[in-house]
């Protein structure tokens, strides 16, 4: 019988916010597969350290980040060809993934590739987006708001169009567009509704207003807008 | 020196989806509080349930579920009254909320009265929302894909438009709304692009296609609508 893929969120970053679940898989299978970044330790993998506490098999998928897809797009190929090799030979492998694994995670091309052929489980986390809001104590979400997920690579126009048909919204990914949301968020006058995260639940975590945020971002950092002060009394 | 008040996520309902941080302030903590429906237990304390070895001090907020709000503000208003009498004696007060605590959650109700005058502190939790794609094993959203939430009680011409605008979205507290939102689905030709999810992480979930659903569903549940199929390749 083929092992178990399982897809298993780590939390934003602060070891303490794994769930119970995640933390029992990640002990209990000797397999484990994350992404990280050409020349960088894997965040995923950082995250779970402390847990660690015999060697396991460590499947490093080392991604190129490019804006060509290719490269990406092969090694996650790659990936997936010795992962399959484990669960073949009936062995269960745990894919570590920042946050949830179905809320702009990598662990979507690698379901993509496997989900037809091998029992894939999800074991569900806390994202980044629900710990950006409690680390800058800004509700997210009340009653019949509507809440949109917008990334930062959006068109300025595109941005522009979502941000003033919502009370609420997560600007994700935000990195090298700060400059572009900042801009936009200004020229709606959503300026003062609008607060920058940056590695929320991490030591180096940054909660800013949006006009202090710093000219260039971290990848992992994020924008929340909304506008309404206080509006759950 | 005023105790500190805790906005505790414990996730989608299967305790395991709790993470570290949550379970140990529930335990180190004297004081809980939990929201709950008149005559029935409160979600939020059953999922710790089998946490608590040692008996605490419980403040169980009913809240009346009515669609005028006034009287459910005024559960709430005698709610932070108690909360307070323990703030104020030096005693930290854990507040257990489903999924987490600032996405369409109650505690926005207590944080909204009480952030001014003391310190609150939010932890983050598994939302309804990542664990409904997980158990469903649908993504919701990667690269550039806007995510939209949208809560059930939206009018049908405000769904559908926001629907029509989006490749994916989560259609939150469908409850009573369900045939609403399924005629809107359906007139958008989405039908076989949405998928239905009921108590998600509980053993009593389901997950059906959307044109399988109850014609009468519960409050936890829940619509997922992803237009595009294996789009992460």
């Amino acid at each position: 019988m083929n092992g178990v893929l399982y897809g298993v969120g780590v939390g934003p970053g602060d070891p303490e916010l794994i769930t119970l679940k995640s933390l029992r898989l990640i002990k209990s299978t000797e397999v484990i597969a994350y992404p990280k970044l050409k020349g960088s330790k894997s965040f995923a993998r950082n995250i779970i350290e402390e847990f660690i506490d015999l060697p396991k098999v460590e499947i490093a998928i080392e991604i190129p980040m490019t804006v060509n897809r290719l490269p990406a797009q092969r090694a996650y190929d790659a990936a997936a060809q010795k992962i399959s090799t484990h669960l073949n030979m009936g062995e269960n492998v745990v894919f570590l993934c920042e946050g949830d694994p179905f809320f702009y995670g990598s662990f979507m091309y690698m379901h993509s590739r496997l989900y037809k052929k091998y029992l894939v489980e999800i074991i569900p986390g806390v994202s980044s987006m629900t710990a950006c809001a409690a680390m800058a104590k800004k509700p997210l979400a009340a009653r019949n708001e509507v809440l949109t997920v917008l990334p930062g690579p959006l068109s300025k126009k595109e941005l522009e169009r979502r941000l003033a048909d919502n009370n609420s919204s997560a600007i994700m990914k935000v990195g090298r567009h700060i400059k572009k949301i900042k801009s936009v968020i200004d020229r709606l006058g959503l300026m003062d509704s609008s607060l920058y995260i940056e590695r929320a639940s991490l030591k180096e975590q940054k909660v800013l207003k949006l006009i202090d945020a710093p000219e260039v971002a971290p990848y992992f950092s994020m924008v929340l807008v909304n506008k309404e002060e206080d509006p759950w009394l």
